[in-house]
């Protein structure tokens, strides 16, 4: 029953992930056909040189003027590689008013304008897929969004950033500093030029946002993920992370709170258990572990970016996508009907270990218990150690509240006794 | 835009899974209308024993004839957790006749006969989901149906099966023998009275039935995978794993051949890597790793098994196939376009682990180095190590085809100097 017109698919993006997909829909025509239940042609690739050679792309199909090609008005699909806010927002809205379904691999305008796109494809009845915006390859976003349909998740907590997990697995590995393990990831093409978008946590505080957004039925801006990047992570950190047995990850958590009715998204470094799945994801590779009431404990894990496994999961969302025209539905949308809470840091409840450098002298660990007894921020255990007058005290909570711990952190500081806060690292997974 | 008719479920079977689904459904009943875009009632339960107290349930729903409840006529979708070929088959085939979509979790059927239970949804323009059907809670179908539908996955291999899993974990990690492991395992309700499903590997090749013919576009039938049960994996065999740097999974393993035209499926235990990520899969999880052109290697983690992890992965399906009811489009049915050939186990090509017991006199490496050789199978390393006139050998063995191996091995046991072949245990994941 297959149907001979082909549906037309316009590509926003010739770099390194759309020259895949470009590729594959040539070499795996036949195999698209037979899944989608037509042929799909590549209609039209918008491009900003259009002068530099593209193996296996046909000239007369390249241009420039990416608008004109989206309101053709013949295009079934566009799919949008192109990243960035402008003009991929007004060029995938435009897609959606001429009669186009959209497949975006972009987190960034995901997070900021999902709600805004969401209804433009809603009220013009076609389909937002963005399978390839999280986690590269990783079936993640169909996985939440349709197969825990029926169950309660409660956490998605994962490493979603390839740049960073290369830093800290070599940091780990060998007991190299930050710049020194960023200069190697540099130099293997694993961090971009100008790495901030990686090493302050932008990229995983999108990827953050969007997870959280499917996982709790609720919308949340980019502004409600806490971020906090991994450039003072230390040896002396890991030196620390080891004596607890425990590595350093830099985490996207998303979490419900015990109560049920408020969720919180967070980006930052943690200490996590070696005995931990994530623990052992090593290089630029990505995993995200999900806890739902029904399901458990699962985890998803594969490349989190490059050209080919981002084509993946494009070309998965383009067979979806393909598949509905031909029947005349869509997949399902936004789901924000929760609408639960998205509280700020401060209510966030995990456990914290602390270092602090603090002056050779009876009384001082008694002075600083009494101060986070008063903060309401019970001690797990503390770990003395002396040298030539100064000492240094590693405190590990139980689980207090981060505005809790903050106000101890303060109040420490103030006392004469204590000469630095060292480091203050979350510990999570346990 | 909530509709207000209700869509109906019948329920066939309300064991550990049904009466899970069962709960769910009532105490998230708002969820799953909101998410479903209108509410779904429980309109009847088929049990066998009618007169058992089920907490929540309705007694009014419950009825002993399911052949009826599946006539109705009202129902939409048809949700069947009694497990086994009849009369879940029949009543199947019924539900498609009379107007309903199915959501099964029934692995055997499945695997037996998918083929023509797609058919008869196929022919009736409706949906057949089976999420449960293989490894519980972990969204592996939808994964793999969907979200690499546009991909080429070259090797399925997984742990899918729990039981094993907790007994192989156990003898791993205690020393304990197969026998003393599964006492333990059924002991603590991991296996059954009776275990032989699970260990003889029915239980998991109906799974790798099921994962071939997905990934691969292609019938697979039962009879089409080997199966090997792990009922004589020995302390002895994890031992010299240990030496080798690997652990004994019992794996299913779906493979594409390297010239790409056929494909394999099998069931057996063997050595993996410590490396590798399926080696550190504990107790009764299950994780299954995918390899594909583009999206490279993913692995995907979780319960296998159990009341609540089966009924999320039912709910999932039961959420998208009322969806489907409400667009009245039907989700991706059976792919079979590909109709690769499906070897036999002979074709296989893999590494071998080989125990010898030998004689302890000169000249008998060189016997049974010849035998390698004439059979075309090249060895990698061998081990000698003699005890009172009688010596072991163990040989790993290159790349070779089982019907090489086998021919090798049957050679060997006619030599005078071999006295027995103590173990053959395949090498994975390398």
């Amino acid at each position: 029953m297959m149907r001979t017109r082909p549906l037309k698919v316009a590509l926003l993006g010739c770099g390194v992930v759309g020259s895949e997909v470009a590729r594959i829909m040539t070499t795996h025509a036949d195999d698209l056909a037979a899944r989608i239940g037509a042929p799909v042609e590549l209609a039209g690739v918008a491009v900003r040189r259009p002068d530099r050679v593209r193996e296996g792309i046909d000239q007369a199909l390249v241009t420039t003027d990416a608008t004109a090609l989206v309101k053709r008005g013949d295009i079934d699909v566009v799919v949008e590689v192109i990243g960035g806010i402008e003009p991929a927002r007004t060029l995938i809205t435009t897609a959606f008013e001429h009669g186009a379904s959209v497949v975006s691999a972009n987190k960034a305008l995901l997070a900021q304008d999902g709600a805004a796109l969401h209804a433009v494809a809603e009220e013009h009845d076609k389909d937002l897929y963005y399978e390839a915006a999280v986690a590269g390859a990783i079936p993640l976003i169909r996985p939440l969004r349709e197969s825990l349909a029926g169950d309660k998740i409660n956490r998605v907590m994962g490493i979603v950033n390839g740049t960073t997990n290369f830093i800290l697995d070599k940091m780990d590995s060998t007991g190299a500093g930050y710049q020194e393990a960023l200069d190697e990831a540099t130099a293997l093409g694993y961090a971009e030029a100008d790495p901030t978008a990686d090493v302050e946590g932008f990229d995983a505080a999108a990827k953050a946002a969007i997870l959280a957004g499917i996982a709790f039925h609720t919308r949340v801006r980019l502004d409600d993920v806490y971020r906090e990047g991994m450039t003072e992570v230390t040896a002396a950190d890991f030196a620390s992370a080891k004596e607890m047995g425990c590595t350093i990850k830099l985490l996207a958590i998303c979490e419900r709170a015990e109560d049920g009715a408020s969720v919180t998204a967070r980006v930052h470094p943690a200490m996590i258990p070696l005995s931990h799945p994530l623990a052992s994801v090593r290089g630029a590779y990505n995993a995200v572990f999900v806890e739902s009431d029904a399901a458990g404990q699962l985890m998803f894990y594969g490349p989190g970016a490059g050209g080919s496994p981002t084509a993946s999961a494009v070309l998965g969302d383009l067979v979806a996508v393909c598949r509905n025209r031909l029947s005349g539905a869509t997949g399902p949308g936004e789901s924000a009907y929760a609408a639960l809470t998205v509280s700020p840091m401060g209510d966030v409840v995990t456990r914290y270990h602390i270092s602090l450098d603090v002056a050779d002298k009876p009384g001082v660990l008694a002075q600083v218990a009494t101060v986070f007894a008063e903060h309401g921020v019970s001690i797990d255990t503390v770990r003395q150690s002396g040298k030539d007058g100064e000492a240094s005290l590693v405190v590990v909570t139980h689980r207090a509240s981060d505005a809790a711990l903050t106000g101890t952190v303060e109040a420490l500081r103030k006392l004469d006794t204590v000469r630095g806060v060292a480091s203050i690292m979350r510990v999570e997974g346990e």
